[in-house]
């Protein structure tokens, strides 16, 4: 028996349309991004592929794709959880900074180095910018663990102790799980689960609103390595167009 | 100390506006019942009454009020309890029926029966009638459990179990706790707490989209009997226009 494991990356936000570093900033989604979930949620129900359980971020542009999609699937009972641990990386100071200026401003290479280098995060978010996390009621347990910044390194370590603790057992139980997060937080889990290394998962881009099913064995390995999109001639057109963000 | 509960009744239904009994039929939202959600967020924002849990039935106009209401308060990340405990009652054979047309082939007193009345439910629905909840994977668990009628004697048998193990529990944990459910779960809520009578429960109605604030004592019996409306003016006019329904 295999394990049915759905990764659904949030649509378009009011920053990726602006072409703004979000991170952890709360954005809400756009038209064009409410509509990316349901049609995640179409392909879904289309496929038969239907979540009997679904783990969102703490934040509004994953939350509402779940929404969203369960609804047009007919799965919009099925029981949430919710945990900091899928939010988006910490994009540090660079959150509510403009992706083209940046790019200008510090060259190609900071700035790919920022936006993809395993273990550099960008410079600490002061904690009285406007953009901060101090302060927010949904993150006062956090104390100490409240990231000001992250490379994907600290997603990762940040990020798997929920899978184990959380995620995993939903799949153990026999449940098909619907994971709704981010590029970051989603990155991190096709890591972990295609053991991709260090290197190789700079290249790695996941398309906004595209259901990704996994089919996992007993070990959680998966069956088809990097599983398949629902809708796959539509996925590599968006993977290609978010991997030349900023330009 | 006082706990904090807030009831909001879903915003008008596809079937609340074209007058028909709905009960258990999974409807979805008009415009001006995703209007009167978001509204009734917006009241509690305002009023600084933010829920620090939600508990919602399995049906969709109230998955979805809850959603947009405490999108609109900047609450939406809290987490999610559903039961379909707080569904609304099951109306039987009405199920589908227009409103006036059933008041008008069966006479007042026989609507009025079954609309009202504590304990006597309409005729069950047929198992294999379109608006049947028999094969609905969300209520695979219920086996013998699953209603084919209801009257509120009925529904409060089956919510109460809920609200002593679900409810009260992150009430006593401190929690503000949100209740997102319907007419006649929230009656049979208020029944308990305020301790309306079996009679005068027949006189009571919630109207669509406006958070009802209670403050428990520690025995949570209300501070002040009935609770109070966000927006009582509102409120009022609301429950005069649900008393008139059918008319």
């Amino acid at each position: 028996m295999t394990h049915t494991l759905v990764l659904l990356r949030h649509g378009e936000s009011e920053w990726n349309a602006k072409n703004l570093f979000t991170g952890w900033v709360d954005v809400a989604l756009t038209e064009k991004g409410r509509g990316e979930a349901v049609r995640g949620g179409e392909l879904m129900r289309e496929a038969g592929v239907l979540p009997d359980v679904v783990h969102t971020s703490l934040q509004r542009r994953a939350i509402n794709t779940a929404a969203l999609a369960l609804d047009t699937a007919d799965r919009h009972w099925i029981p949430v959880r919710r945990s900091w641990r899928l939010n988006e990386r910490h994009y540090g100071a660079l959150q509510g900074k403009d992706k083209k200026q940046t790019l200008e401003e510090y060259g190609e290479e900071q700035f790919m180095l920022w936006r993809r280098s395993f273990d550099t995060p960008p410079p600490p978010l002061a904690d009285d910018d406007q953009y901060s996390q101090v302060g927010d009621p949904r993150y006062a347990d956090l104390g100490e663990e409240l990231p000001r910044t992250e490379c994907l390194k600290d997603v990762i370590a940040r990020f798997l102790p929920y899978w184990e603790a959380s995620i995993v057992p939903d799949l153990r139980a026999g449940s098909t799980v619907l994971v709704a997060a981010h590029g970051n937080s989603l990155r991190a889990l096709v890591k972990h689960l295609d053991q991709i290394s260090d290197t190789d998962i700079a290249g790695l881009n996941i398309p906004t609103g595209m259901p990704l099913v996994y089919e996992l064995d007993d070990q959680l390995a998966p069956t088809v390595p990097g599983g398949r999109y629902l809708d796959p001639e539509a996925a590599a057109a968006a993977a290609a167009a978010v991997a030349n963000q900023g330009r």
